[in-house]
C-alpha cells in the first residue's frame, strides 16, 4: 500500500452513501473524498458539508475526466449503475459499484466486460461477504466441517415489507425486480460465497405480484422508503420460490417482500452430511453435528467487524495493489446468473438450463 | 344405509391395523369383523383374541371368494398393497388401502383399473382428509375467505426420525421410497385435497440419501419401528426437494426423516392475496388476513373428531351407497402422479412436463 | 382552522414537559410556545434555551394577563392543577391540564365551573383516549361487534413500582393519593372512554399503605422518580380493589404500585358476549370470538400515532374551533368521581351509592 | 380407633362416588361398604358389582334405620344434600357431604343444626383442605411468614367450560347456582380455611348469564357432563365477581364457566406485607417475599398425597373418636354464607352487611 492519499467520489447522495460509504471512506487514513454528486443539489450540498467533502456536483460527467480521480462508489438507483460504471471504467476509474450488480445480466456483463477492457477493478456492494457470521461459516465450509453439502434453503420472507410502493423499488424499468433484486440476491450471494467455486446446471422459478396489485388496497403498519406513490408503478414480484441444481448442492428459495404469513423467516440452511447450520440473516449462526451417539447443536460467539468499513478498506486495497477481491465482479456474477435465469424461468413457466 | 352388517376383513395385522382400522371398525354398529389376516400367525391370532374376530388366516387368497365378504382394509407392507387391493377388487370386493397407495404410479393405475372393471370402491387411507383442521382449511378456501392461492410452502422435516432402518421403510423394494412416499404423500395429500381440483403442469425435484449411507455412522437418540439392521438395505432418499407448477398455485416442499438441522419443521403454508393460513401438521393453524389497515393473526379453535373412525365410516358409506368419496383412488391418485414425477425428475436432473 | 400561530405556554417544566408538551407544540405548524414558566429558574431556563422558547418566568401569575397568550399546558404536580388551571380559565385561556384531573372531585368541578363560566376550553391530559390500539377497541365496541359488554376487569399491579418515596407522590396532599390516581386514572379512564356514555351507580373499594410503611424496609430494584427521601411522607395507598356497578357493565379493579406478587399484571379485560378484549396497556390487544362453532383469538397488527401529538393537536383544534373533544372536562370527569368514591368507600368500609 | 370395621353407605353412584369415595373407603381397613344406593337401578347394580359392595338400594330410606350402619357419604346432586343428609343424622348417622354444603345458606344450617342435634359428625366434601400446597400454604401463614396479609385475590376463569349445559348444573333449582357454586366455593373455601378464624362483613356482587343466553349459540369445543340438552334449563351464573370484607383481609374475585376471554386463569394471590403467594389452582404455588434489598421468588416442591383418600380417612376418624376435623361443617359454613350473600348482593345491586 502506498503513501500517497487515493481520491475518490461517491456518485449518489441518498441514503447508502450517507450512512455507509462516505462515513467508512472518512475512516481510511489513505482516502480523500474529492467529490460528492447527486442528481438533487440540495443532497449534494448537505452531504458536502456534512462531512466535509470539497467538491460538489450534479452531472457525474463533469468529473469523469478529473486526472486525480482514481477511484468511485456507485451508489444510485439500480438503473444508473451499468451506465454510470461503465462511463467511470472507460475513463480509467476503479469502481466500487452497489448491489445488484446491474438490472439484469447483460448490463452486468457489459460491466464486467468494461473493467477487463480498461484494466480497472470493479467491485461490487456484497457487503454479506465481509459480515463475521458469514466468514466463519465459509471457514468451516472450506475446513471440511460440514461434509458434503447436498442442499441449502433460503427463505427471506417477511409479512409486509414493501418499501416504497408505486416508487423506484416497484418500478421494474428503475430497480430491474422487486425481493428477489431487493433482497434475495444478498441471500444468493452468501450461498455462492460459502459455497466457493458451484456453477449453476438449471434453474426452475416463479414470481408473484400479488399483494398490491391494488396499491391502495395493499395493508401494511409501516413502510421503508414510504409512503406510497399511490400514481406511481407498481410492476415487480412481491414473491419469489424458486430450485436451482448446480455442480454442487441443489439450492431452493422462497421470498417475500409481503405475504399473508406473519412469521418473518430470514434464514439460510446449509445441509451437509457431517453436518448442517442455520444462519440466521444479519445475526448469529447455529452448528448441528453428532460425536459418536451425541447429536450437538452449537451456538457460536465472536467478536464483530464493521462489514462496510470492511468493504471499502477491501476495494481501495484493491484499487492499490490490483489484486481481485472477494467482491470482484468476476466472484459476484454468478448471482446475476441466478437471479436473471429465475426471472426467464418465471416468465416462460419452464425450467431453463444453464 | 342398510340393516344388515357388512362383512369385512383386515389384511395385515400390523400397528396400522390393531390401533386404528380395527378397533375403529369395531365402533360402528353396522361393521362386522369377520377376518383379520397377517402371514406371521402370532399377529393374526392375538388380534383375533384381543378383538373378538371369529376367524383368521395367514394367507389372504383363502379368503378371496367367501361370498359373505364384502370390504377388505389392506394394511400390510406399501409393497403387497397394489397385489392384494387388485385380487381383492377382482374377486368384487371393495377396498380401503393404507397409504401410500402403490409403490409407483404405475400400481397405482393398475388398482384404479380394477376399481373401474369390477365397479366396486377403492379409497385409499388418506386419514388427514378427515382432520377437522384440514377440513376447516378446506372450506375457508373454498368460501374464498384466501383469495387466491397462488402458492404453496410444504416442509416435513426432523432432527433424526428415519423409521426402522435397514428394514422395510429403507428398502425401495418394498416401500417405493423415503421420506417423500412415507412423510410427503401425507402433506401433498392435504394440500390437494384443500386445493380442490388442481391438476400438475410440471415438477422439478431432487432427493438424497445422506445421513445413514453408512448406517453404522448414523447418530439418532430414538427409531420408531427400530432398531436397525444393518445387515439390511437403505436405498431411499432421506431428503428430498421440489417444485411443482400446476392449474393453480406453485408448491415447493423441503421434507427430510433426518438432516442436521435440529428444528422440527412440519407444516404447510398457503399463500392468497387476502389471507394465508399456516397449518401445524396434526395441530392447529393459524391465519393471516386484513381488515382495513388493521393486519390480523387469529387462532381458530374447534372441536375434533376422530379422524381414523370418520375414514372408516366413510368407507363404509361408500361401499353400502356406491357413492365415491373423498378417499377415493380417483380423487386421490394426484399425489402418486406428484410423487413419481419428482422421482422422475431428481433420477433425470430436469424437469419433467406432465 | 386560522392562519394566524396560537400563542401559548406551558407551566411546570419538568419531565412531562420537556419530554411530550414542548416537544409536540413545536411540530405544529399553527402553535407557537411564548412563555415556559417553572417555580426552579434553572428548569426554566433550560428548557426555554433547548426549545428555543423566547420568555421564561418562575410565577405564572406574571403571564396571566398577556392579551397574546391563548392556551396554556398546565404540567405542575397534581395539587397545583386546581388553582393554576382556575387562575387561567378566569384570565380567559384555554386549557389542556395534565392528569389526573385535581386532586378530588370537588376540585374537579370547581374546575369545570370556572371552564363554563368564562366560556373557554379545559382539557385533560388523557393521552391513552389517543392511542391506536384503544380507539380500535372503542370502534369495535361501537360497531356492536362485543355484543352486550357485561363486566370489565382491569389490573395495573406491579411487583416493586413505588415511585419517590417520601416525595409527592407518596403525599397525599400533593398528589391526592398514590396507585389509583397515579395508574388507575388511566385505566379506569380508558375504560369510560371505550364505554361511551355509562354513569357510576355505586362503587365498592378498598386501599391500603402495606410495602412501604415503614419506608427504611421497602426492598426495591429500581425507583422512578428516586431516590427515596425517608424523611419525607408516605401517606398514600399501594394497593386498592374495587366493584364498580355502573349502567352499562360491573368493573372491578386490583391495582398495586407495589405488592409481594412478581407478576407485572397491566390489561383491561371487556367481556361481551358475542366478543371480548384483552388489552395489554400500552401494548396490543387480542380479540376471543366465535365464529359458528369455531373459537376463535385474533391479534391485530396497525399503524400507530404518536398519542401525545395527537393530544396537543385536538388541544389547539379545540381552542381554535370552539368544539368540545374527546379529553374535555366534561367527558373526563367521570373517572375522578370513580375515584373519589373509591377512596370515600373505602374510608368507611362500605359501598357509595352515587 | 377401634379394631371393628366401620359399616358405612355410599348415597348416589355417580361419578364422584365411583371414582373417589367409594375406591378410597376400599382402602381404609378399618372400613366396609355395606350399601351403595342411586335411584337408577343399574348405576346401583354396576357400581356394587364393580366394587363388590354386598348390597345396593334404589331408596335411601330403606337403609335409614339399619342399626348396624354407622356412617353414610351422600354424593347425590346438590339438591338432594339437604333432606338426605338431614335425614340420616335424624337416624343417628354420621354423614360426609359431597360439597356444596347445601343449595343455600337456610338448608346448610338446617343440616348444621340436625348434626348438634343428633350429636353426629357432619363433614362437607371440601377436598382441597387436604390438598398438600394448601396446607403448606395454611402453615406459612400461621407462622407468619407472610405478615400481615390485607387482600386476597381469586380468578376461576375459564374460556369454556359449561358443564351439562340443560342439565342438572345450570338448572338453579337442582344445582343453587352456577360457576359459584361449582367452581367458586372450592376457591372460598381455600382462602377461609388458610385465613383461619376470619368473619365476613360485608360482600357486594353480580352475577351473569350471558354465555348460553341462548343455549343453541354457545360455542364450545369440549363439554364435560355433556352434550347439552337444549331442551333443557340454563338459569344459573356463567360468571361472578365480587368483593368481600372481612375482619382480616378484603378479597375480590372473578369467576367464569365461559367467557370471550381465551386464558385460562385459575389460582389464588394472598397478598402479606411480608410475602405473598400465588397458589395455581390443583398446582403448586409461588412464595415471593425479599432478603434485605433482594427479592425473592420460591417455587417450592415436596411430595404429595392423594387429598380424597385423607378426606375419607378423616372423615371416619372423626366419626370414631367424636372431634370434629377441618372439614366439619363448623369450619365450612363460612363458604356458604358469602356464597349467600354473594348472590343476594347480586339479586339486590346493593352491598350486604352481615
Amino acid at each position: 500500500m502506498t503513501d500517497k492519499k487515493i481520491k475518490i467520489a461517491v456518485i449518489g447522495a441518498g441514503s447508502i452513501a450517507t450512512s455507509q460509504h462516505i462515513p467508512n471512506y472518512k475512516k481510511l487514513e489513505n482516502v480523500e473524498i474529492k467529490y460528492v454528486v447527486d442528481i438533487i443539489p440540495e443532497r449534494a450540498e448537505q452531504a458536502a458539508e456534512k462531512f466535509g467533502i470539497p467538491f460538489m456536483a450534479t452531472d457525474y460527467k463533469t468529473i469523469l475526466n478529473d486526472p486525480e480521480l482514481e477511484a468511485v462508489s456507485v451508489c444510485t438507483p439500480n438503473y444508473a449503475h451499468a451506465p454510470i460504471t461503465i462511463d467511470f471504467l472507460n475513463a480509467g476509474k476503479h469502481v466500487l459499484c452497489e448491489k445488484p450488480a446491474a438490472l439484469n445480466l447483460t448490463e452486468a456483463k457489459q460491466m464486467q466486460e468494461a473493467a477487463v477492457r480498461n484494466n480497472k477493478m470493479l467491485n461490487i456492494g456484497v457487503v454479506n461477504r465481509y459480515n463475521t457470521a458469514v466468514n466463519h461459516i465459509k471457514n468451516m465450509i472450506n475446513a471440511g466441517e460440514l461434509g458434503d453439502i447436498y442442499h441449502v434453503y433460503c427463505s427471506f420472507r417477511a409479512h409486509r415489507s414493501i418499501p416504497g410502493l408505486g416508487g423506484a423499488f416497484t418500478t421494474k424499468e428503475k430497480s430491474g425486480g422487486g425481493v428477489l433484486v431487493d433482497w434475495g440476491v444478498h441471500f444468493l450471494d452468501i450461498i455462492f460465497y460459502c459455497l466457493g467455486d458451484t456453477k449453476i446446471n438449471s434453474v426452475s422459478g416463479a414470481v408473484y405480484n400479488e399483494m398490491a396489485k391494488d396499491m391502495q388496497s395493499y395493508a401494511y403498519t409501516s413502510m421503508w422508503a414510504g409512503p406510497p406513490d399511490y400514481s406511481g408503478i407498481n410492476d415487480v414480484e412481491d414473491f419469489v420460490t424458486g430450485l436451482v441444481r448446480t455442480t454442487g448442492p441443489t439450492i431452493n428459495l422462497n421470498g417475500a417482500w409481503a405475504q399473508n404469513i406473519g412469521e418473518s423467516a430470514m434464514f439460510i440452511e446449509f445441509l451437509g452430511d457431517k453436518a448442517g447450520i442455520k444462519l440466521n440473516y444479519g445475526g448469529d449462526f447455529t452448528v448441528y453435528s453428532s460425536k459418536g451417539e451425541v447429536l450437538t447443536e452449537t451456538l457460536p460467539s465472536y467478536a464483530t467487524t464493521d462489514m462496510f468499513f470492511e468493504e471499502m478498506k477491501d476495494f481501495i486495497r484493491s484499487a492499490q495493489t490490483g489484486e481481485k477481491s472477494r467482491s470482484h465482479i468476476d466472484q459476484v456474477i454468478i448471482t446475476t446468473e441466478a437471479m436473471d435465469a429465475l426471472y426467464e424461468s418465471a416468465d416462460k413457466a419452464s425450467e431453463i438450463k444453464l
